[in-house]
């Protein structure tokens, strides 16, 4: 088994990957927990809520389960509502322990259902995507979408532990797991140019999901987030970095409609952008700006982003959460292994979004 | 001016007592706040927002308004979620500042919505009733309602500031001063029995508005909620001596349906009870039991319990956010000016509850 430990001021907790470590589950359930709900949704109940029901239930502690309709489209306030509803019709209180079982959304849905049941109560984490391992169950962000813009509503709240099972990968879509990989290389490039150079030679291995390749992705992805949230949990500064391809991105998903596109092809097809925005305002080589590109189509990523039209995607971009008085803000690297967050020149922006000509890519 | 300063974990920040502090509000903004949202509803909009408006503006900040439906019925996610909509159509960002100008609904509504909009922004609280001034603006709880219970979900969040103008009291409601004196003098009975006394003795002066009374009462009883706060931010100990009868007091509320008792007034008959069960469990004297049952009525609150048998009492009781495992716990004084948190034999807790015979007082 391999941790990875989080410090961060709202919470410390370990990161456990294994294989397997779904039927383990109960070890995460703290002895003071008075009750247990386990949440997911159709889709992964029907592959695991079986054998994680049994490991919870097997610390002998009452196990309730609730389901949730599968999707980003459903993730708002109705959804999240039926997580309060089954937690006060079952009489759950403060010490009651919420689990996680699903992906992204699942993941930042009851994290803010736990965030905000009660003021707050405990809750693990058990990501089964490979984008949720890496990225959206570590760091403690957790929100549902508004209309007028993805992730809007939310907390920074921490887990109690993160259970990662490296075996749930292979009931996954590919084009799943080539989302998970984008956030995967996104490490490499705004943080360690070594990993992003091993990704870019074990590329066809973690398509694969070769077992230790994949471990040793999931391991450094998650040291790396781990690393950057100790630093800065509530995103005022060096947080910021981890949206690096992230406000095309979110554009790219609001701008097509939530889940046309996963979140993890967005920010692929946004760090393309994104990097040739950094060529063209922090001097990135075009030879980067080759291999960024290059190893998002590798792992199997749109690179070229739809045609929204300008207006709608700087309109889109406004909304996110990186502005600030009124002025976009972008994660940009001078070179792979290094971000910076600084505002651009709308002229520089413009060019970047007149290479968009794609309507759709499923 | 009069400053009481709150220091919790989660923030620090001064309460400001002053006559016309209305017309400063601008001096609680930050220098680096990118804009401002006054949130108020109808009824307090119609006495007091040109003024708050006035002295925002001041700043030269842009002031975005805001309006709520007035109301405990309205206090819930739609309602909340009205908050969001405006704040994402005027495009306010994270650096933004939120206003919650009302009584205790608008207070936890707003706070929650700043504990949430972007996952927290700064938010300023300007309580224009006693019972926020003297309770629920103070300490950082926020939440809305869910039909299955009071304040279910919510957040732990701390506001900035709190500018408390006494001369506001004017415009308000007899029966909205009776409610509020309540939680002034929970205060007494918890913590402090020289200023339950003082009460005793200046009842008539407080429920006149005398400048003099008001002003050491809100003081005072902010001085001690925040002691209490700065103990226990998260209501894990002390704090929840905070509930002296209110867990009769929500089951009052809640089996009547939420706004046909003010939330004052069912704490006020709700500390009767908890007094009457103090005599049963801690041997709280008769002599004491009168007191506290001679001042609620000298307030002008109920103290008479509504007849919504035993089992509709056990119910509402059950769900409250002081349970823990299935085991009702109360707040129960040994003498005034002393709380402890504890269990209770079933026997005297319905021995109490047989008493509560009046259908509905209004």
């Amino acid at each position: 088994m391999t941790t990875v430990q989080v410090n961060t001021p709202g919470g410390a907790y370990p990161i456990q990957i294994e294989a397997k470590r779904l039927d383990k589950l109960g070890q995460s359930i703290p002895d003071d927990a008075t009750a247990i709900a386990l949440v997911s949704n159709g889709t992964v109940a029907a592959h695991y809520r079986e054998r994680a029901a049994a490991a919870l239930a097997a610390t002998g502690k009452r196990v309730v389960y609730i389901e949730l309709p599968d999707g980003e489209a459903h993730k708002d306030w109705q959804t999240l509502n039926l997580i309060f509803d089954g937690l006060l019709q079952n009489r759950l209180d403060r010490k009651a322990v919420l689990v996680a079982l699903g992906g992204g959304v699942i993941g930042d849905m009851v994290g803010f259902a736990a965030a905000s049941y009660m003021r707050g109560i405990r809750f693990v984490q058990v990501p089964t995507t490979l984008l949720a391992q890496v990225d959206s169950s570590v760091g403690g962000k957790t929100a549902i979408n508004h209309p007028l813009g993805k992730n809007m509503v939310g907390a920074f709240y921490q887990p109690i532990a993160v259970e990662i099972d490296i075996d749930v990968l292979s009931t996954l879509p590919a084009r799943e797991i080539s989302a998970g990989l984008a956030e995967v290389i996104k490490y490499g490039l705004i943080i360690d140019a070594d990993f992003f150079a091993w990704c870019e030679q074990n590329v066809q291995a973690l398509r694969a999901l070769d077992r230790q390749a994949v471990t040793y992705a999931i391991q450094r992805s998650c040291e790396l987030k781990a690393y950057v949230v100790s630093q800065d949990e509530r995103e005022s500064g060096l947080r910021a970095i981890l949206n690096f391809g992230h406000t095309f991105g979110h554009a790219i998903e609001s701008g097509l409609g939530y889940g046309v596109w996963l979140h993890g092809e967005a920010v692929g097809c946004g760090m393309v952008q994104a990097a040739e925005l950094s060529a063209l305002t922090h001097g990135l080589s075009a030879e980067s700006v080759a291999r960024v590109r290059a190893l998002v189509q590798a792992i199997g990523c749109p690179v070229q982003a739809p045609d929204l039209g300008e207006a709608q995607w700087l309109d889109h971009m406004q909304v996110d959460k990186k502005t600030e008085g009124g002025q976009l803000r972008f994660v940009l690297l001078p070179v792979i292994g290094k971000a910076q967050c600084e505002g651009v020149p709308s002229d520089a922006l413009r060019q970047v979004l007149a290479k968009a000509a794609v309507p759709v890519q499923a």
